[in-house]
């Protein structure tokens, strides 16, 4: 007998990451190892239409999930609670020796994707295949969204031009959704570009940089900002950042200037979390200068997104970094990454494969294993092909191999996927970049073979 | 030295949970033990301003969370990892030493909640109370953005009117943010009413209803449709519920008629997740009403939310149950509980309690520990009054204690907090039941002394 636990925290172990599955993937399970059906199978995730206000996607989450597919073993809690909901002996059986054993072709994280072309192809038998599926969606579609709008964050900022550097930092947990999410999106944020994190346990897990300021209610706490400004840089003499509008922010300004000549450390930087920032910021580097304080940083916060950085950053605003949580944890102008993870083909009895394609209305999926082929002009995107696997086709292929024979073949530094969205970014045409026209569009064409097939 | 792992699956146990602050918390935590300033303090968590379309939120992720609080230590690795990024001895013995040694307060999960009323109240130790901070608010906002939803869409299928029942099935996972949420997102549609979810894991953990059917790449796996509905009655002769939506839509229905009486399997339920639900539903209960399966459900799925979910009830559509993912959630149309965790008292060094309020603009903070009281006239919500605690005012409070000296002293079982949540439904006045006007307003009042305080 299992015992719940209305009130569990919820942590799981790598174990216990097996049954995070819709039960639909356990029955469809049972009953194709019941009918002796587990051929391989190849299942193709992507995203039949783009999210609304978005242009292109930054793939993400797939280091991460393919550790947890590698992970993936029911053991004896997560069997004993299957046969108490009914599932039989001998599936239990399959499942207790269960471990993926199949091949996982993706896109690299950091990669560009758009609608139509698959992020991440699983090829093995299919009881596997099928037994992935709610994992990877539940870790790629939102790590995919969090990484896209950390990119477009980055790029507002002015990030990977050259001289501007990383001016975002992630100040999300808070919103984010849950512990999970937030782990995740301070990965996603790095990997699309930010500087840094506020989530210390996401630095330390993933190697980020770890970066704070303090609260109001810090100040508030003390009798008058100066002591306050005091105590702090005494604990933090070559690192403090002292939040300067808890009363009047220019006065908070000179308070922060008096507070570092008193105690003789370096004010490495301001933040300003309210009112309006462009003057504010003005002002404070007007002080701070006439102070010849000319190297601390200016940092600026508050429901900040892409279009109001864009703004800031548009009216040559004095601001030197951009603390973004809630906007970038949720995405909050567009939500959703609604990714699928859709069966495109599977082995006849012979080892042929077998195109599949679904007919239902508005949702039609091209038949058989595919691979992205992408062409660039001038370092500029020029257009992308989907094709067949294995089709003659120009262009560079997106989707390589991670894991084969079920083992990670192909993992990335954090330099390399940091790099790597760099330079999708760049190649990132004019009308691509955000705010950009709602009506913008990347040509994404269907190869020859792959259009007859339908 | 830590060893980031930039693929690390992102996994915490409850004590790596510690590190899940963010920076600033510990570094405040830092100064205020070199300035042995620890005296007791007040915090409250509490919106500012409803999220958009929204006109009242479901309090949620309070039993988890404190399961959590009672948990956070700093363990060995910890330890180091603060050492390394620059934190001092003596803060880092006062962290080895730590756990929270505090009173919580709170509304119960699934009461009901409005800006400018605390949901969650904190007393203790400064630096324990100041620690908490990012955990509470990470698990509490997005867990009640989810609730709220979830509630709403309840609301929207007739759950809690009588005959009405449980109709909504909690089919998120593939688009929640991560682990930790589809745990807590299927453990908040429960209390919130839902029927059940399609995640095995929550159901397993929280004793949940674990809920399914089947993909239609199950239905693609066969040479024809009603192969694939024999094979899985065959596997589920007492619980199938068949796809029907693969190819055409009363040709599917037909098809698992045929099934069920060749295989002489009870027909659970038939699911349509494409098309247009109303007349299909209707067609495919006349169909499965001819064929004398007046017993078998009609299950509808796809983008659903509660003004669609509305829209198909007031059609007076045929329908059982609701299968609702994406929407339920992400929250997708307002996908951000803006909670926030201000410091309100603190003791003087005689014990007394000193108000706290921040002035920035148009953040302002109401000083001193507060009660909500809630008034209702007939069993509808009447009004609330935001008081002081222990000033004497008409009305039920609703925050009461659930952590006293560092321990749990209160905790729920599913049903009560399901009972809570469909009597705060049904005590919800006509015009805040979804769709309600964008204008509908609940009054909160400020009570006299606490007004005098500002």
């Amino acid at each position: 007998m299992s015992h719940p636990d209305p009130n569990d925290p919820g942590l799981l172990d790598a174990t216990e990451v097996s049954l995070l599955s819709d039960l639909y993937e356990l029955t469809m399970a049972a009953s194709y190892h019941r009918e002796g059906l587990d051929r391989p199978a190849v299942f193709e995730l992507f995203v039949r239409h783009l999210p609304p206000h978005r242009s292109w996607l930054l793939a993400a989450g797939i280091g991460p999930a393919l550790r947890l597919v590698s992970e993936m073993r029911f053991g004896k809690a997560e069997l004993a609670y299957l046969r108490e909901i009914g599932f039989e002996q001998d599936f239990l059986d399959y499942l207790a020796d269960f471990r993926f054993s199949g091949e996982i072709a993706a896109m690299p994280e950091g990669s560009l994707c758009f609608a139509g072309e698959p992020l991440l192809r699983v090829t093995g038998p299919r009881i596997e295949a099928q037994l992935l599926e709610t994992l990877l969606l539940n870790q790629v579609n939102f790590q995919t969204m969090v990484a896209t709008k950390a990119a477009r964050v980055v790029l507002a900022a002015g990030g990977g031009e050259p001289g501007h550097g990383d001016r975002v930092i992630d100040f999300s947990p808070r919103r984010d959704h849950g512990i999970d999410a937030a782990m995740k999106v301070a990965r996603c944020a790095a990997i699309a570009g930010c500087a840094g994190t506020s989530n210390v346990a996401a630095a330390q897990r993933y190697g980020l940089t770890a970066m704070g300021t303090m609260a109001h209610s810090y100040v508030l706490s003390f009798r008058a900002e100066l002591e306050a400004f005091r105590a702090f840089l005494r604990a933090f003499p070559d690192r403090g950042i002292l939040l300067v509008d808890t009363y009047e922010i220019a006065q908070g300004v000179r308070t922060a200037i008096e507070a570092a000549r008193e105690t003789g450390a370096a004010l490495r930087g301001i933040r300003i979390d309210s009112g309006d920032l462009e003057s504010c910021a003005r002002r404070a580097r007007e002080l701070l200068d006439e102070a010849g304080m000319t190297e601390t940083e200016i940092i600026v916060s508050g429901d900040l997104e892409e279009v109001r950085i864009g703004e800031l950053v548009a009216s040559g605003a004095r601001i030197d970094r951009f603390g973004v949580g809630t906007d970038l944890g949720t995405s909050r102008d567009s939500p959703v990454v609604n990714g699928v993870y859709k069966l495109v083909a599977d082995a006849d009895p012979d080892g042929e494969w077998r195109g599949v394609r679904k007919l239902s209305a508005e949702k039609e999926t091209l038949p058989g294993p595919k691979q992205v082929f992408r062409r660039f002009s001038d370092g500029e995107l020029a257009g992308d092909v989907v094709a067949a696997e294995g089709e003659a086709t120009e262009g560079e292929p997106l989707l390589v191999p991670f894991m084969e024979g079920g083992e990670i073949v192909r993992e990335e530094t954090m330099e390399q996927m940091r790099a790597r969205s760099g330079a999708s970014l760049r190649s990132l045409p004019e009308h691509l970049r955000p705010p950009e026209p709602a009506d913008s569009n990347y040509p994404v064409e269907i190869s020859p073979r792959l259009r007859s097939s339908i």
